[in-house]
């Protein structure tokens, strides 16, 4: 990376948090994570807390005044346009959003939006966003990034839009940068969520029998979160576009539920029953099977190391350990 | 239109709103505007006071609370599927939004939500939206619906766009149908805003000199209000399906601003010297030229009567005359 300002993460307690966090330190940078610990944990940060490069802020980032005020402190005197904000705060329980649009408006919109103006008002100039391959709604096609229409099926999907768009007119007006992380599903050790996480509380509590949302056949592609990062990372440093914006992703089309229930079940409770429904979507607003072009990402020299099916095997007992 | 319920207009005494009331009440329909007399007035609803179908209440949408009882009272114990939703109510002033991003939020934005909550809360299921060409932000190609990537580049087009997706995600779990417009820059009688109004509000101040932004070449497209209006009608009678997105425009590729500044000065003061600015754009957020596709909308079964240059001459003495 060019820059060696102040990394700000929000959301810097939680499962991608974490990880960033641990890859920027490694690179000698000074590291100031915002969170409001709700769904990240201290857990998460513990092995960094002797690090002189590192800081932790309890902040809610819907909360612009408390929010300008830990930025202001997180910049400590150095130059604000050196920094780089990683706006990774978020909800990331899609199901809620869907019966109580106000989590996704709070936690995943007005955090960006607060975030933007806060870095407008402390002259802070380079952002990058975790966005998520649910801004392109049930599109029946591969999903490049100059796709259209946008047209989101879950509140979580229409809010990291709205982000999206803030921050795209955010460049034309005061950021100098901005990179756009259009994320898959993406598993790993701390999960704070997600579907492993799901069936691993689950075979926790009645390790013989494992029921699962819909038919089974939705497929998705999943991304080993160090590998997540590692492409952030990438991109941040190569992508010099006012406004950069790239799907993340393995270069396979995913696995399907009932390959990562079958999997869990072997690890973890290998005598259990699995029981699927009937609907061929989850809950409302999931998007049951899509096919996700990161040919964009890979023409600027990333790709991953492992497939959907290895990073499922790897994360498996890493969650299950976890879930304990 | 199939349905007869009852139908709301927030923004219902702005500029649109006024016409679209007019032609639902031609149809002998149950109109109930909402409005918070910030850009809207008095003035446009005068004519339809004594009109029994009609019903106007001041309450501002970004306020989720009185919107709720607004629209309850609105609803007069309709049927609330019956029940039309005409969400008009919008900021229209976009260089404002630029410098406050607030602005674009509030009224722009949250309003929009809070229409959705309320619909979601009350069993309203239909909604037709005012969206905008903004949303295609600075694409360098001829606009057509399905277009992207969708990067605004104005806080304006980025709340509409934000609108667009809580309402995309909102026909997934709630809504039974919605049509989202995406209007072009629309003129005529009774206009609150743009360019014309501007520049006759600059003549009104000083006749012998009209200043320009901008270096007169940015190009756009004009349709006038009640070919707009006309259009919406069309479109909510014909389109069918969940969701419904169209671009509505005039079928040429508009004017410039040099046309219109010169058509103003002719009809209001023909000895006024024209100065114009250095840039390519009007001000932060304006889109130099666009060629907008409204090959959906005319294969629909619609086509606009008169050009964008016929819509200028047309609107122009009705704007000066208003500006006195």
């Amino acid at each position: 990376m060019s820059e060696n300002g102040v990394q700000i993460i929000t959301g810097g307690a939680g499962f991608i948090g974490r990880c960033l966090t641990k890859r920027l330190l490694g690179r000698n940078l000074r590291v100031a994570g915002l969170d409001n610990f709700c769904r990240g944990n201290a857990r998460n940060i513990a092995e960094f807390a002797d690090n002189p490069n590192f800081s932790m802020r309890r902040v809610d980032a819907a909360d612009g005044t408390a929010l300008e005020g830990a930025m202001c402190e997180a910049l400590a005197g150095d130059d604000p346009a050196s920094a780089t904000v990683w706006h990774l705060a978020a909800n990331s329980d899609i199901p809620a959003g869907v019966s109580d649009a106000g989590i996704d408006l709070r936690d995943t919109f007005m955090t960006t939006f607060n975030v933007l103006q806060t870095m407008r008002k402390l002259g802070m100039k380079k952002l990058a966003f975790a966005s998520t391959s649910a801004v392109y709604g049930a599109l029946d096609t591969t999903l490049h990034e100059d796709l259209g229409p946008l047209f989101p099926i879950s509140n979580y999907g229409a809010m990291k839009l709205a982000s999206e768009a803030a921050i795209s007119a955010g460049v034309e007006s005061f950021l100098s940068q901005a990179w756009l992380y259009r994320f898959p599903n993406v598993i790993g050790g701390y999960a704070t969520h997600g579907v492993i996480y799901d069936f691993a509380r689950r075979l926790r509590d009645n390790p013989a029998r494992l029921e699962v949302l819909g038919d089974g056949t939705q497929q998705k592609a999943y991304l080993l979160v160090d590998e997540l990062v590692d492409a952030m990372l990438f991109i941040r440093d190569k992508a010099t576009s006012p406004l950069n914006y790239y799907n993340i992703g393995p270069i396979d089309d995913g696995v399907t539920v009932k390959f990562i229930a079958e999997e869990t079940v072997r690890v973890a409770s290998p005598s259990a029953a699995i029981q699927y429904g009937k609907s061929k979507k989850g809950w409302v607003g999931d998007v049951p099977k899509f096919v996700y072009s990161t040919r964009k990402l890979n023409t600027l020299g990333w790709t991953p190391k492992v497939s959907s099916a290895e990073a499922i095997r790897t994360a498996i007992p890493l969650i299950w350990q976890e879930s304990a």
